[in-house]
């Protein structure tokens, strides 16, 4: 979705991709511009309602990691995912869907591989620090062992798969390649004590032979998922696919060839319990794909931003600020307002029609029950910035005739239509753009 | 979905709404036929793959926490919060998603109102607990500072949507009621240190004179969605929603009107800020909608689940189990097979019908990609169990003629229909049943 990549070789045989945002801009500016942008993305993002206002919450959201989303953004982040998950689960029969706990208290885990961070019941520690007959380095003992026995919160999803990869293996009766598939919230210790991210990921069973032209795969279906249009070959241990943020370069998915040592640890060492039943009675290696949902929804709203200036009648300098969203991810795909007339006849045609368009999953902005009236110009400002793909207005005429109008975000042209045939049109729009 | 409730009173003014299952049985058995059928349900459960194996997971699953689900819980976990989200916002232009983080170090939060489970990085305990000029009295009060500042896991989802109140009652210009909604996991205290469950949450804001109006309504809309006929009259402080399992009776969903003090406690008592913009200037009260999605997964499997006995040819008794869930709920709607012909090019049809299904969202069962041959009867019993919709069977009649044998489920009768016609008799079948 991204429209260009540069691709530089880091060490270690890891290939990076990232994608130059704000070129445009570069050609004409510094770095101040670059943060001028950033900051306008930010305002804009907050004002908009993407998520709430605060600055911690605003750090959380830039830092990649799950903030506190409003409407519109949860609404994008829905699709994100949804579109994430599509892209990883949709062409292939092979791959399972998996839930797993965010948490585990089970004393068998490695703690390494499920990472540091524990829950604890304070009520239960504040029990341990009242044992008055307990020495100082009793206590600091007793602490200690209380802490190891507390539950573990997860730092990825592969643990997740990990543990159910036996069962599956039994279901695909021992054949190669399966995957497992997951989306979720992990944690991960952060400067504030912890910080949460939404993952995707794809775990992918193969065998040893073919673990190199896997990667390979799924990278070059990974960077088209991002990217949509350029291939880069690679075949290495690991893939990074970056974004260019105005504050820096940042990982969005890691890609990597991990070999079978994980499963060897969990079972013991007992090749047998991952040995495919063909011929070569291969031993499933691993690659996987762990993508960052929240930092992608970010580099998708960052990208989406086009900042225009023009001059009105009396040559006042305006910025026009439009969030390009891809019509799959746009959050909002209609915005109904009402124009001219009766303003309790018009709302009513206005609610069937939001109805009508629920029904066939097209989301639509009540923009009818603002009460106090607001210049379409300034309507068109604000719609532009939600990122809303078209604004429908219902007018008198529209009780007439049956005709309304209906405004496009990207070209800004205004077109009358049948008000029956808007869901077709609205439907037609976004599959098109699905197809692209 | 259910089809019989019955109410009883219970004191402080909750209502409560039983549904006895397995009502079927009682009438000729006793508690231990009960728990008979409690063991076949978790074992069945297990073996289908709902839920990943191991007695510590079937524990949280019964229990009406988060575990691990296996694909077919997945897939039954992603439609039951569908179909709840749907219910709870399909028919509102007021109701506003928001999606936030499960944990907060915000130091202004009230301990309380999160609950009190705490994310700990045990390193940094570990340099408290090092400190060693510390006096034992000293090394308890930093502890106990330390675990002060640790950030929060929720156990609810009020704080949240009570957080995102003030930007979103802007954005409805101040008109009561309008409605926050949201769906993720939290964490609660248990025996083994925390359990997580998933919550659907719908956080209700209105004017203080209809908010018992407000309470009734969504009780009979929260009554009608999990059993779909009878109504009950509510108007009082709270109502829960009860399942009756096999080992007692256990909530789904809890009701309340809370009034206004946490938007008081909030905003520290300032009533501007939560006042509407009409004539009365309502100060905002509170209606909260909190169903467990887990549970309500697992009543939806308990309800479903039928068993028949029946002697076979050789007069030995064989019990026929089917998960009889609603077709929107089933997790697999259909499982392709084949019959009799070359298997190349079986497999090649079914894969372009797999495909196409995919595509117009039906899920598929890719039944022939089972290797070893399995007779008819045994996999129709695997797919009764597993709650599949229909099977169909693609043989060679299916490459000279087109037309494929479908079973149906519920009525156990084969059909034979053109392969052209399967997608749109799945896509009529299920949106009839959801129009029921």
């Amino acid at each position: 979705m991204f429209s260009h990549f540069v691709k530089s070789a880091l060490p270690r045989c890891e290939f990076t991709f990232t994608y130059t945002a704000w070129q445009h801009t570069r050609g004409w500016c510094g770095a101040s511009t670059n943060l001028d942008q950033a900051r306008t993305l930010l305002q804009l993002i907050v004002d908009r309602g993407f998520i709430s206002p605060g600055h911690a919450n605003v750090e959380l959201f830039k830092r990649g990691t799950t903030c506190s989303y409003g409407p519109l953004g949860s609404e994008l982040r829905e699709n994100v995912l949804h579109q994430w998950w599509r892209s990883m689960t949709g062409s292939r029969q092979q791959v399972f869907e998996i839930n797993t706990p965010s948490s585990s208290g089970s004393p068998d885990i490695v703690a390494g591989r499920w990472g540091h961070l524990r829950i604890v019941e304070p009520d239960d520690v504040r029990n341990v620090l009242n044992e008055t007959e307990l020495s100082r380095e009793q206590l600091v003992h007793s602490v200690r062992m209380f802490l190891q026995r507390s539950p573990l919160l997860r730092t990825n999803l592969i643990q997740g798969a990990l543990e159910q990869f036996v069962p599956l293996f039994e279901l695909v009766n021992r054949k190669l390649p399966f995957g497992i598939a997951e989306t979720g919230r992990c944690f991960q210790p952060s400067q504030d004590g912890s910080a949460e991210v939404t993952h995707g990921s794809l775990v992918w069973f193969c065998s040893p032979r073919t673990s190199s032209q896997w990667l390979d795969h799924w990278a070059r279906q990974r960077l088209k998922w991002w990217r949509k249009d350029e291939l880069e070959e690679v075949a290495s241990r690991g893939v990074k696919i970056y974004y260019k943020f105005p504050w820096g370069q940042e990982a969005l998915e890691v890609l990597s060839s991990r070999g079978d040592c994980e499963l060897l640890q969990m079972h013991k060492g007992v090749r047998s319990k991952f040995q495919s039943r063909d011929g070569q009675k291969s031993v499933a290696h691993i690659v996987s794909i762990t993508g960052n949902i929240d930092r992608g929804l970010l580099a998708f709203l960052s990208n989406s931003l086009q900042l225009h200036n023009r001059e009105d009648i009396k040559q006042k300098l305006h910025q026009r600020k439009v969030l390009k969203l891809h019509p799959l991810l746009a959050p909002v795909k209609v915005a109904l307002g009402i124009g001219r007339g009766a303003t309790m006849e018009l709302r009513q045609v206005c609610e069937g029609l939001w109805q009508e368009l629920k029904e066939a999953k097209i989301s639509a902005w009540p923009g009818y029950l603002e009460t106090s009236p607001v210049p379409m110009e300034q309507l068109n400002s604000k719609y532009d910035e939600m990122g809303v793909l078209f604004t429908a207005v219902i007018s008198e005429n529209t009780l007439e005739s049956g005709l309304l109008q209906v405004r496009s975000r990207d070209t800004t042209i205004k077109e009358t239509m049948h008000i029956s045939e808007l869901n077709n049109f609205l439907s037609r729009y976004i599959s098109a753009a699905d197809n692209m």
